[in-house]
């Protein structure tokens, strides 16, 4: 039976694995080693990772790949196995039949229904070993992991605007604020997000079409979700509704209620694009967790800004954020961001 | 004689000399290298460099330097040599009662008063060479020579906002909306100015002391005259009046008006901080070069913008700057522009 000496070896090979899987997907991205004992020491007995939502868990493939082999083995998992009966069988027990006899896993599952899959191994005398390579692992189901934690998707809300703030002129137009490589920077994102949402008002005033697109404007072979917030109707011939594209209208204003919706679909990442009036609502609501800020070098001097109300009338009530990255994307300024703990102390000594 | 070839090393020598005079002055700075034929090769027969405005310039220190040995020697100098009499003699007569036979400079003066020296000493006979390494040349005295063709000062507009473009919030608050590192870059800035100014609506709102400090807030040796515009009354008790630096009250709305009157007190760069109507009444007229912009990482979603109405109406009359770099200082997010041709094409194609 291979030791503890070897395994961050193998669970750098499951994480490995668990990168072939799609970014994005209802489900973690997962990747499983079976390593057994050979006449010439650990030999790797079966391999899986999991290709999506719907489709058997990394253990599951591993296992069949293995088969007899797995009697003895030693599991190298990138999450902690699962402890549910979902579209497919909980993978504890599927260890357990398999005859695995230690289990070495990355990421712990932090779902209610779904973790304690390392418990049930333990309780039936399996040995298991968890929190190597953590980190990486965490980083690489980041969306899966914050959306089940909190029950709701990860939000990351967008926005284009000029260097004064307004994300459209006085007469309300708005293209193009930002440049060519911003526009197609963003419609990169779009693809790496479950959904896509803005607000009614957005499809009425801008009509955009919302979908993931590459340099040459061709779609992108993953479409987000195109979401639509709000109580008005979304017209015949707007272009959200040109099937290039998955689309949903929630007739909502409740952001936590939507973001429930979302999350029950499978959604565990929005990239939000506004306007003012859902972003706030957003902010709000407590569900901004990153901003990615689009400056373009340009001045209007009027016009809608690309916030509206947050209810923060003195300055010692503004949102700080953490700034994560700043860098040009054509002539334009683009600013990463997250919600987290900033540092307020600096802001508010005196002269 | 020395030749050509030999022009560049000693034009470079007057560069390196005119940068000891000082920065910020009515005044370019300007070095001066008188090179004779000696019996091992050139040799430098005396050097000079102008202090600031009331002193000797660069080529009359280099030719008290060399006495007698001026004679049939060449001037090496950075600026062309000044044809008028201001506070002192033009440096071109000085130049030929002197006896020197061949002069070098490298930028050419567009003064219309002080310029035509090189002619002056053509026309009697003083061979002249100019142009050499004049780019650097002219990026030593940008701001003179900037003022000296427009008749005004150069102006840089300077703001610090909210990711959202507000300046403060909702109750006029904005201490602090930037972080120390950020003030600290505008404590520096300011010395690097002929004058710091504001809105009298600036004054009465934050009472700011407008001084060229430190990073441990102490005063810097040279501080900008801070200029108040507007019609109001500045209070006794304000803070731009307390004796660390000069003072201005201009009395009036008039952007083209004011920097006139700075012009002809012998200030070639203003460090324009706002507030929104000053700003906007500056870009109305005209009168903005520069653009640097302290962006905290925070939102407030209401608030005054960092910039007043332009009469922009629709986007494709937004004032498009040219982002010369960015950067981040302290947790705020620096951006320097310039108002000069951007490339509008980018950003009117369709979709």
């Amino acid at each position: 039976m291979t030791g503890p000496d070897d395994d961050e070896r193998w669970v750098r090979r499951a994480l490995e694995l668990a990168q072939r899987g799609p970014a994005v997907d209802p489900n973690p991205r997962v990747g499983a080693v079976l390593v057994a004992d050979g006449p010439d020491g650990p030999q790797v007995v079966g391999e899986g990772w999991h290709h999506g939502a719907g489709t058997a868990h990394a253990e599951v493939v591993a296992l069949e790949a293995a088969g007899e082999r797995a009697r003895g083995a030693t599991a190298y998992v990138s999450l902690e196995p699962c402890a549910h009966t979902g579209r497919t069988g909980p993978c504890a027990q599927a260890l357990l039949a398999a005859g695995v006899a230690r289990v070495v896993h990355a990421s712990s599952d932090p779902g209610a229904g779904s973790g304690g899959g390392a418990q049930v191994l333990r309780d039936a005398g399996v040995e298991v070993r968890g929190g190597v390579l953590a980190d990486e692992a965490d980083a690489l189901v980041r969306d899966w992991r914050f959306a089940t934690v909190h029950g709701r998707p990860r939000v990351t809300w967008k926005y284009a605007s000029t260097l004064d703030g307004r994300v459209a002129a006085a007469d309300g137009t708005s293209r193009w604020i930002t440049g060519r490589e911003a526009r197609v920077d963003v419609g990169r994102a779009r693809a790496q997000h479950g959904a896509v949402l803005v607000g009614v008002g957005t499809v009425l005033a801008d009509d955009p079409q919302l979908t993931a697109r590459d340099a040459d404007g061709e779609l992108l072979p993953r479409q987000p979700l195109r979401v639509v917030l709000g109580h008005r109707l979304v017209p015949r011939g707007a272009r959200v509704l040109d099937g290039d594209a998955p689309t949903l209208h929630l007739p909502t204003h409740d952001v936590r209620a939507a973001l429930a919706e979302l999350h029950a679909r499978g959604v565990r990442s929005v990239w939000l694009e506004g306007g003012p009036t859902v972003a706030a609502a957003f902010w709000r609501a407590g569900c901004v967790d990153d901003v990615i800020a689009y400056l373009a070098p340009a001045l209007l001097g009027a016009g809608p800004s690309a916030l509206g109300d947050l209810g923060v009338t003195t300055i010692t009530q503004a949102r700080r954020l953490r700034t994560e990255g700043v860098r040009l994307v054509g002539d334009d300024v683009r600013i990463d961001l997250s919600v987290g703990t900033a540092d307020p102390d600096q802001h508010h000594e005196e002269d």
